[in-house]
């Protein structure tokens, strides 16, 4: 279960993935790590030291097979499946998201969505019909989750949380601008843009005052 | 200019921040590493490596001082003043954005939205006016931007972008699922939901299969 890979390197390879496959649909079939570094503002050390942890890649002076390392990393991200995936909280920032196209090419499969309001339960909003929360116990019951996305007010946030990881479900996208509480062994990944703005400002002021050395 | 902090560091600064924020608010005044730690899920030796980088915090045995620390990290990271804001793109997630209560009491003052599309320009959305895209450089020649926010279609976002990097705005939250190419000294923070996605079902596969140990 040990999982070695730093976080920062798992955080870039979806990244390194997607301009893969613009390399792709240009008809590029080899890449140098110096090419994809100049596409993603990294350095190609980084590229080659990143994809180590998992194996060899690529060959001296003739750079990686484009299609060979997209099905590695496919593989490796765990993208050659399915992943069934609910929406808790269908307000402005739910429907935006229910709306979004980019989720099922992807093999995410957006299979429910869920609201507390009577107003907007029973509708079906991009095909996807809105369930009462009450309904979550009996959904997850009949139905694997993988992903549970939190769109729902910060206020709602934890409890919604609880409830679902109660019912079985341990990995969440959570735009919810507060940092969930949960148990070892739950993956969260915070969709925060609070929290993503005072990193930037970090940098900002940072340039104004000449660095912290 | 050098910036010697790690990324990684500067992530965690803004959880710190609001973790402090929720004890002043349930009136605490000191705080150990190891408390705060256990609110946060890091080790509390993290916590005292990352604050080190800016200074010496906290006494031995006694803690941080809740109220100090807050003022410091506020600093820190330059939310002890005011950050104007822009945002590009008024779709659903655009009316999402507009309306999240969370920008104004953090310092971040959204002063204007913009859309290419006639029918969504000149309305008042959650009290800020919609402009024309069109309206970007006149806007910006009159007015400091610090971070615009971009919630255009991925076909739009590097084109804005462009536009608004010619205008000498240099900061970005992009919400658009493409990686934006920008020149060095701009700064680009993605909340691009399959990005993440993709770092989940890369743990998820890997407690699956065990590791890649």
């Amino acid at each position: 279960m040990a999982v070695d890979i730093p976080d920062v390197v798992v955080r870039r390879l979806p990244t390194y993935l997607r301009a893969l496959r613009q390399l792709a649909d240009d008809n590029v079939d080899f890449v140098s790590s110096h090419q994809l570094g100049e596409r993603l503002h990294v350095t190609p050390a980084q590229i080659r030291k990143d994809l180590s942890y998992f194996g060899r890649f690529g060959k001296q002076g003739r750079g990686y097979n484009v299609q060979l390392l997209i099905t590695d990393l496919d593989q490796i991200l765990g993208l050659d499946r399915e992943w069934e995936t609910i929406l808790v909280g269908v307000g402005r920032l739910g429907r935006a998201i229910i709306g979004y196209p980019g989720f099922s090419p992807e093999g995410f499969n957006l299979s429910a969505a869920f609201d507390s309001d009577s107003e907007v339960v029973g509708q079906e909003i991009s095909g996807t019909l809105v369930r009462h929360t009450s309904d979550i116990p009996l959904f997850t019951q009949n139905n694997r989750v993988d992903i549970a996305i939190l769109a729902v007010p910060a206020r709602a946030a934890q409890l919604v949380a609880d409830d679902l990881i109660r019912n079985g479900v341990h990995s969440f996208l959570s735009y919810a601008p507060i940092p969930l509480e949960v148990p070892r062994g739950v993956y969260v990944r915070s969709l925060d843009p609070i929290l993503a703005m005072e990193e930037m400002t970090f940098y900002l002021r940072d340039s104004e005052r000449g660095g912290w050395k």
